[in-house]
């Protein structure tokens, strides 16, 4: 059986919905944060990076969301969650899932983590007010350019939905006015009816 | 006949490569960073990022490199670029092209580009003093743990080549020894000779 890494709060609820949409077998593995669970030897023998998600399969273990996401799709395809038979149509739903990975986490991770990329605690704090000007800038083209509606890439339910969903989920804390993008507003209500988003939060205690 | 948008220089370079290496049709396209030209409504109607690589198809326009390079392999499966019958595979390769887009990129980036992520001087002056540490980091983790040799992925060249390659080439700029990591260094100096690497080379005027 699978098992993915996960931590509450982080990306890794993307590929957690994703599976639950796919119907996969597997098994969810809560690592603790907080007291460093994610830099222990244990876990970095699965994933050297240190980072949430990691999927453990039978052959290996697969990170990264975007190729997670695309990885479920591919091994379930009875769950249509990507276009497998059109690579045109693949590859337009892998730019949108890299925007969010690339991009828009990345804009993210400076309000909290900016030791990845400064060492001065006023670059930290440059960085953190930020985030609602760079974050409002990603959601801005999301809504405007990318969003087909009903759901991200049109009249299909995608891989590409559970992601946006998950990081649409922090625009509160990032200090993003959640109005200003009706699309994506609504796309994130909707998403929270889902049974499958309902049974990932709740296994990750958030239900 | 698709046409791939470039700058000299930039991550685009993978994208090219990979047209070359699939035997592609298509019109190399270059943008004059220096003159704003990625910013300019005639391009952004192309890619409203404003950034590249972008791939303009009969289909339409695919951006982000690990999207592109997935798309290449799939478009040419006779090129043999990536496994495309194993899913796992497909998906190692894809973790390993997402790493470099979201993690290796991202800390380059931070060294000529941190307007995108903080406002002052002194965060910027921070955040370039700290590219050698990061990246480091990051090709010590390539090196160590996911460089499986002769190529990325093992005996088969794919798609990850061409990108571990193309950012292998900022090393020196980054302020880290290449000599360091005698497995990427090694690899960077066999693509150099590969005749897909020297045609995308030469037309990016830097043959």
């Amino acid at each position: 059986m699978w098992k993915l890494f996960y931590s509450p709060g982080s990306c890794a609820l993307a590929s957690h919905i994703a599976l639950e949409e796919a119907g996969a077998k597997y098994e969810a593995v809560r690592l603790n944060f907080g007291a460093g669970e994610q830099q222990k030897p244990e876990y970095l023998a699965i994933n050297p990076k240190g980072r949430v998600p990691a999927l453990a399969t039978e052959r290996g273990v697969i990170t990264e969301n975007p190729a997670i996401l695309a990885f479920v799709a591919q091994s379930h395809p009875k769950a249509n969650l990507a276009p497998l038979e059109d690579a045109f149509g693949f590859a337009a739903a892998q730019a949108f899932t890299n925007y969010l990975c690339a991009t828009v986490h990345v804009a993210h991770a400076h309000g909290r983590r900016g030791y990845r990329w400064a060492t001065e605690q006023s670059s930290f704090d440059d960085m953190k007010r930020k985030v609602p000007d760079s974050m409002g800038a990603c959601f801005e083209l999301i809504e405007r350019e990318m969003f087909k509606g009903p759901w991200v890439m049109g009249e299909a339910y995608t891989i590409c939905d559970p992601y946006l969903f998950t990081i649409a989920e922090w625009m509160e804390g990032d200090g993003v006015d959640p109005k200003r993008f009706p699309k994506v507003l609504d796309h994130r209500t909707r998403m929270r009816e889902r049974p499958a988003v309902k049974r990932a939060l709740a296994q990750q205690g958030r239900g």
